[in-house]
């Protein structure tokens, strides 16, 4: 198929690879030309404007937020002035409930397809074609898209008809690899003030009744206490936590714990925890618990 | 009234002294000799066994905790041996639920009367005789008490025939107040960090909408991180939400903001407050806004 | 002096009349004209534009939320393009942190002065003219609303020389009660249970430990369930408590007892509670122990 | 070996067959004679008081909770009268970790072993002989025990030096299911909300990012809102998260989502929830959603 991709990051670069390699015409576009070279090398077509990588039948935009969303679609010459007629935006980043329905309206105005395909998967998983690919939107169109999909994942699951909806399950996704931080976080610091070896605890787990890779990855960062490099750099979980909870707070559904979420993020970055993987709050509940150094409680003075 | 008075502590050795003040024939208990001799020179008798302060018609106990109570209760020549019938057992200390019930049905098993009646009001209103006084049981035995109780507060408010609901009342009470010093806590750090006075802050809200000697005892101490000495120390206040959070179990009534209170009073006991006023919980939260210096959030390493 | 008024709700027509009676010259604004015509009647002029509400030295806006004050400040016509040279804009709602500073950064490049001074009190007070004024900003552009602010108000508290200050202070003051109303809420749940008598416990609580009106008006709610009619709205307070973590989150300092007050908001507009005083958030503690008939906890098929 | 199994519930009994089956000299223990007898059909010998089931190397015990544990320890003719010196006690039991350790001084100053060695897995699992065993305890004394492990279990796992140990990380273990289920409840509640195919959701999650079985079991329960029959009532969760929380209290470790579970346990417990799988916790966040018919706010009369 002609497809454009916009969006190279370390998931965005590795997924256009994916999809040249399969023998798609692909033309892809990054605002730092930089990133779109290695791609070109690899095969693909480059566009040194957004409307260059809207001329097929689809353009995939995998992106930071929703800022850089919305300004290639709204922005001028950006997609939303320059796809065809009936050629569809395959938006596959994570981005927010509100955003993806006004996409999803203004397309439709504009006699454009839209679909939400967001993924499941790390860079690894994306290097090697196995993200998991969760569409929703209108059934014919995103059945137009699957050679695509079959190129960059290891299964595509599509879960609705409005494509909001599948941001909201990756959000929602997001958020239960945080819970699971948390809770690994309580647990260690709770085990581990009991004198139990940390990473054997996590090892214990994760071979046992928590057979699900995060435990192990995550376990293990929080147990040795490395949180860096990021993999997932906390400010994006925390606005992962922050897009679930407006969504929440629109639909009326109360979610303490992801509430408790939000305040472990706050509490990381007044640590200056921003370069920090995600995993970092999981180390919040041994600070809590009071290994490490502490500061006096009584910290500031009024003259 | 002929009188017992069981437990001298700063709390017990104002009220004794008023009863004597008051014209009662007021014989005293305490485990430390010094503290009687204080209570002698104005006038008390002296007890130098729990039994020889229970000749009265009534004898009062207020003691640290339930295992204090319990010993002189249920001990060796204890109140519940010694008392006469008919004669009242006043339980004017800060107990449990579960211990007020199992005082009642043994002074009832054995034909003697008891009270619930604990008060709401520091040292210096037990000093000026200006305690608030709730009282729960049987309202002829609550009667009869009156002279102690107007020698000793400056109201009483009997709030129910079983005397547990006093205890419940009084617990319930310092959850108000733990419940005010978080508030204040988190408030006084938003604030604080966006470069507000603090102690300014303290004065408006307590000159204008919060007018409760609370607010600003607590603001005050929260404004300056003055934590000691203690008026009330930590883990009092940490044992009185445990005993509230225990009693709302056995009602089956969920209390999440002293669930959260609960896990403040953890965080300062591993911090090492257990000499810090219980307002010290109101510091947290401007250290969770990283005000001070901080632990590093990795803060061990499993070798 | 020639004073503008703009917005004649419950509050401002209040306060907008004490201005008028305190011997100012008046020019009222409101969208709906019936509002302007009780103020003509005693003795203010009417604008039947922004604009007509923006010749004199000051203009007070006193309006529900953001989007309000934005129409009427960056509107066609409005403050921002009217309001003369040296002018002073003085903002008593309740609005975001964030929108502060965008007003007192656009008057600034306007060469208008700006000053934000939020109250404290109910339409009572504002009616007897004994609301608390909280202003921020230039201390001299305050010296001049002086006059303005002693009709309207029994005291004015100056806080601070950043207009946002006072909106935060203002915002944090409605924290303070929702909290209040939580922690009444579950411990009036709690002894309410065990069969205490809700009313007298709120009077008790009032009369003693808790002098504070707020006590004995939330209380009484409370323990009758009266939650109708609002005297101010859940979603009023909703939106504070919104407002209130929003600014917490730009400043890194998390709260999570504001946390907690937000799900309960959430869970409140679940159930319908629009028209529900911000009170029946203190509803929701029984509610969780069971009291009344609660629905099945599988709610849902799967078919 | 010459083993005594005391406590025959679905758990033990399938324990017990296994030990039977894999060749050892089984003589079991239950109070009730019934459970007896499908074991001693089995091949096992029968005990008909407690102190029978004491007369070899080792004794198991696999009880409900911490009072059947001491009844059958430290009752008259039990564990720590008759053992020999130097066999070995071994508790499987969900037991708390200040009985663990109060048996381990027990049985140390009686000269009899002691370790303690809890299970993870459910019923059909320990029938397959495929539970994961987490001892605690001297290494030599584990070492002795393994062949009734490798008869009972998949893999065992030493976790540590000291008995209690061993109980805190099998508490740690249902902590860390329960925040699962928490976290899926909200999630569930989230997507479903909004329109999501609930068992397509939980199928999403436990194929792709979440493949450990705890996902797909509970995800489905809460998806279909069936909660009986419990295979693990609401009340031993709630019993354990009590436990974790205690255990956590003595380590000053703060755990505010066990707080949270905590909270949520004893609201299922006011809806009379008793006979429910403990993942009908999972089922309040879409009670909180509002979704089915929910009791009015105001729930009840002072008159």
């Amino acid at each position: 198929m002609k497809v454009g991709f916009i969006g190279l990051g370390h998931m965005g670069a590795a997924m256009a690879a994916n999809l040249v390699q399969a023998g798609h015409e692909v033309t892809v576009y990054n605002r730092s030309a930089d990133k779109r070279r290695a791609l070109i090398e690899r095969g693909a077509r480059e566009a040194t404007r957004v409307a260059d990588a809207c001329r097929g039948e689809v353009v995939i935009t995998m992106l930071a937020d929703d800022n850089a969303v919305s300004e290639v679609v709204f922005g001028h010459d950006g997609l939303l002035a320059t796809l065809a007629p009936q050629a569809i935006h395959v938006s596959m980043s994570t981005i927010s409930v509100a955003l993806c329905k006004r996409l999803g309206s203004a397309h439709a105005a504009n006699g454009q397809r839209f679909v939400a395909a967001p993924v499941f998967g790390r860079p690894d998983m994306a290097a090697a074609a196995k993200l998991f690919i969760v569409p929703a939107g209108d059934a014919r169109t995103i059945a137009s898209c699957k050679p695509l999909f079959d190129a960059m994942g290891q299964k595509t699951w599509p879960i609705g008809a409005e494509p909001s909806q599948a941001n909201l399950v990756k959000l929602s996704g997001n958020f239960l690899i945080a819970a699971l931080i948390e809770a690994l976080g309580e647990a260690i610091a709770l085990v581990g003030k009991a004198g139990v070896d940390r990473l054997a605890y996590v090892d214990l787990l994760a071979s046992t009744m928590f057979p699900a890779p995060s435990y192990r990855i995550y376990g293990e960062l929080i147990a040795t206490g490395k949180f860096e490099p990021a993999a997932f750099a906390a400010p994006l979980g925390a606005k992962d936590i922050r897009l679930t909870l407006s969504a929440a707070e629109s639909l009326n559904v109360p979610m303490p714990l992801a509430s408790l979420l939000r305040d472990r993020f706050v509490r990381l970055a007044a640590q200056g925890g921003h370069e920090l993987d995600w995993a970092a709050i999981g180390g919040l509940a041994a600070q809590d618990a009071g290994e490490g150094q502490l500061p006096p409680v009584s910290i500031h003075t009024t003259g």
